[in-house]
């Protein structure tokens, strides 16, 4: 059995190249450009760059943006007006508050409040709602490119058994019911499951969303399986580093702690987990870069619904 | 092991009995009663029954109830226009619009309209997207008569193994979530899953809501396990009977035919099923007593939600 490794840049690119290509025949045809409004509050420095990201990949493929900075302390009532005024604002079609908010905002009632025309994130009950009964929405971005990296490699959904570990709002939850609708027999493992890698085990294709670093071991996997690592972790010392990798990627990643003080893993322990998957998606370089092209998508879908 | 057949009605009276006294509470305190208004569209003799059913359990609770009958020729549009003056309309605290609708009308659409506070039947999008992430909603009947049969029963949900075998709108999809809420470990199946039987074994609660008379037969249960039948479905046969049932059931259920014509079934066959199970819903007299309760609760629900 050969393993594939799956690259990650390849398939976002493509999909970054197709939505490109869009916004320009919408330009063409003498439309105004899809607009993609960031909401960032307080100072969170991951999260101020993700904003900066998504803001420079935005610009990249023709699409407008904006970042509106509100300082850690706003109270959720100032938020709300904020995301009211961009549900009126024609010349908005896409709104992403950047989680995690503040502690002291009600995070619920926010995305409650965005425009699901809006939503680009898919994370608005309504349209998570729509997503489970297989209705057009806007896909959470993240389960999306999941999808996209499944179909776009030519592995079967329909008829095999997948397992989803985790189940959060994001990407647990909403990529289960993806699979679903896409005819595969999904489990949906959490803490609590008893017994889990025999559960793991017999999944053809497994999701690792569980947000903790390499908590998915080769004995957890079964031969052949395609692994899906949406887990991103950093880890810095040498046993960690051991533990995850060995050969030349133990000395690749070893140069980048070295620089860098840190590298990034996933849910997913690396070495053993290759001995044994079909496929499986690297950290980094795997599923983190389907998800800003998978936005990306959104906010054209946006702009495109509007019709004008 | 010992068998235990649950007792559907004393449930459902008991969670009746709960709604009646809440509603003569609120009654007492000067508000205005809970107001039930059911849309029947059409002459299909099921809907009209069951609308008729829930009309009297309204009535015998101390909840007002209504019901809009419209000619089956009914436009779509004719139909949004009746939702959207009951959403306006302050008197009416919950929509039923009973299914299915004509082929016709636009389902979805129709389903769309309804105010989410006023979807008592817990099937609006919106309502199905927070029962998923675990936000307060009104819940769709069946799935939250089901919770209340295990719940109410002392079956323990957490960190046990369930499995829902199909993916409906109204049962399958949303009793997954709460089951996966509550912590199970859920594995959803349906006609595309491999190797069935040896998936639905390992379940400890299996939910049987594929519509297909007797489709669960005794070697797809594990040792034990809790058995929730939500089919409803007709037979009339001596040779369906006599695959159901045996013994003194047998006998009474040919008595039923003889007189009726027909005889109610489930999803599971029930002489291979109890030989097996440790819990079993009957057909009848199991779930379906359970959801028309639900519906109850959820108009009261509604009521209350109102606060005048």
């Amino acid at each position: 059995m050969t393993l594939r490794i799956l690259d990650g840049k390849q398939i976002a690119d493509e999909i970054k190249a197709e939505v490109a290509r869009e916004v320009k025949e919408l330009i063409h045809q003498g439309t105004r450009p899809p607009q993609l409004t960031a909401v960032l509050v307080g100072e969170n420095p991951a999260s101020r760059v993700y904003v900066k990201n998504k803001g420079h990949t935005a610009e990249e493929l023709g699409i407008e943006s904006a970042t509106i900075h509100l300082p850690e302390t706003t109270p959720t009532e100032l938020l709300l007006e904020e995301v009211r005024r961009l549900n009126r604002d024609d010349e908005v079609d896409g709104i992403l508050v950047q989680l995690p908010l503040p502690r002291i905002i009600n995070a619920d009632q926010i995305l409650d409040e965005i425009d699901v025309k809006k939503d680009v994130d898919g994370i608005h009950p309504a349209n998570l709602g729509r997503l489970v009964l297989g209705q057009p929405c806007l896909e959470p971005c993240t389960p999306a490119g999941i999808i996209q990296i499944l179909e776009r490699s030519g592995i079967r959904i329909a008829g095999v058994r997948a397992c989803v570990l985790g189940r959060s709002r994001i990407v647990g939850k909403p990529v289960a019911a993806m699979l679903l609708n896409r005819h595969a027999t999904v489990t949906i493992c959490h803490s609590k499951t008893p017994e889990l890698a025999s559960v793991t085990r017999e999944a053809d294709i497994l999701i690792a969303a569980i947000g903790r670093p390499g908590f998915v071991t080769g004995d957890m996997i079964g031969p052949g399986a395609t692994v899906i690592d949406v887990g991103i972790n950093e880890i810095s010392s040498q046993t960690d580093l051991a533990r995850f990798f060995d050969g030349e990627e133990l000395e690749r990643r070893s140069v980048v702690v070295a620089r860098k003080g840190r590298t990034l893993v996933g849910d997913v322990e690396w070495k053993s987990a290759i001995a044994v998957a079909g496929l499986i998606t690297p950290v980094p370089g795997g599923v983190g870069l389907l998800t800003i092209a998978m936005l990306m998508k959104n906010v054209l879908e946006a702009r495109k619904a509007k019709g004008r």
